[in-house]
């Protein structure tokens, strides 16, 4: 965690009202703590932009009844060289599958293993989500 | 403004050093206001969400050569019972018009003065933006 | 799948092809199944705006040596009234741990189960993606 | 406009059936305009993407009895290199008004000029949107 620093914020009164309204209902039992959450966003969002190494998520449902398909996301991971670090399947119900691959690259890299499974026929829908791997992310 | 309020901040000396340089680049020269602005942006979220009534500017891009199309777009915003405050027209090249089209209402409301324009043929592209009317923006 | 049906798309064609060179760098094989996914895609938003029951996936990146951390995310998980599917975990360093939760339910519980737990304190950064159980979604 | 190219898309009946309720309800009367203007907005994403020369238009909400702020926001157009065409303004309230600022340059050009004006003190709330100037698009 390292050092930490306190600084002064002065804000109106109403917009701090508001404020604490609004964290309140998200659970955040501090005002740093939500600020620092605040902030952290910010700073996934230039390490992704400046295309370093993070973590992506991809949420991929299939209808696992597509002949082959199965084989093909299995494959397009295994030539992922790697970057696949984990996958979990959950069965939605007797046709639909979900799938989580969990990856780990540059994000150009990651976009591009997703873009692979996402045109695959049978995938109806996928969504990939991008995040620090925490290592700068103090 | 109304009266201010003065809170403590702690976070990670790391952090900080991080949220000094991005704001920086971003041409703040205070830290407080940078943080109410990130708040600020938090509440304009939820007015938009919770349907009050907000500001609208729709950037439309269009070719004028369109038959009619001028006029479809007068008409649209003539329909638009007061919603419509102002428009700005440039003139981009030999075909190309721009359009700003800047509305006040509910937010529904404006998402389908927005389609409407949006869906007329010539009319190669557009986006709306939501912000709030201010008032209740402290 | 269900029956199928053939339209016709008449359009100009620089757009067309401007759209096969997209898709193909997007792995497509055929222009069908990417017009299918786009149309996809835009149902996916439908049942999410109506806040019907849909599938999320919350990626949380967080730091397992905080206190009670680890047990705080468990117990999150199992007052989430069997919302949570399956959770998947990911050593990323020594201190950096990667989790992925899939849960299932109302777009707007899922909102605030990830809300619950984005605000613990060690917890540095997440995101919830949404997407739809494939049931509704042709 | 350009030569017209038409293509045959198959899809699943219930597929068109929404899509074809969708598009209605957005008021388009013709199911390839639709298709259209859906390519047409990931090209627009693409020019972006490439920083391109983009058009822009920067909606900002201030409280113009703010001192100086006024003569800040003019100044930053002005020190903005020609790359502001044109600037439209409403009197929203006693206290606050909404300025739509419209800018043509390369998008990394557009949102620094952007930051300036909204890093402001008294500028409450802004957000930028950027499209293509319609050349390139077909």
């Amino acid at each position: 965690m390292g050092e930490l620093a306190r600084i002064g914020v002065s804000l109106e009164q109403d917009l701090l009202n508001w404020f604490d309204d609004a964290i309140t209902k998200k659970n955040y039992t501090n005002r740093s703590e939500a600020i620092r959450d605040i902030i952290r966003d910010h700073m996934v969002a230039e390490e992704i932009d400046k295309n370093k190494v993070v973590v992506g998520t991809l949420t991929v449902i299939y209808d696992h009844h597509r002949r082959n398909l199965t084989e093909k996301l299995i494959e397009a991971q295994h030539r992922a060289g790697g970057r696949v670090l984990a996958t979990t399947h959950v069965h939605l119900d007797h046709h639909n599958c979900l799938e989580v691959v969990i990856m780990k690259g540059r994000g150009s890299d990651l976009r591009n293993l997703a873009d692979g499974m996402l045109s695959l026929r049978g995938v109806k829908h996928g969504q990939l989500v991008v995040t620090s791997t925490g290592k700068d992310l103090k």
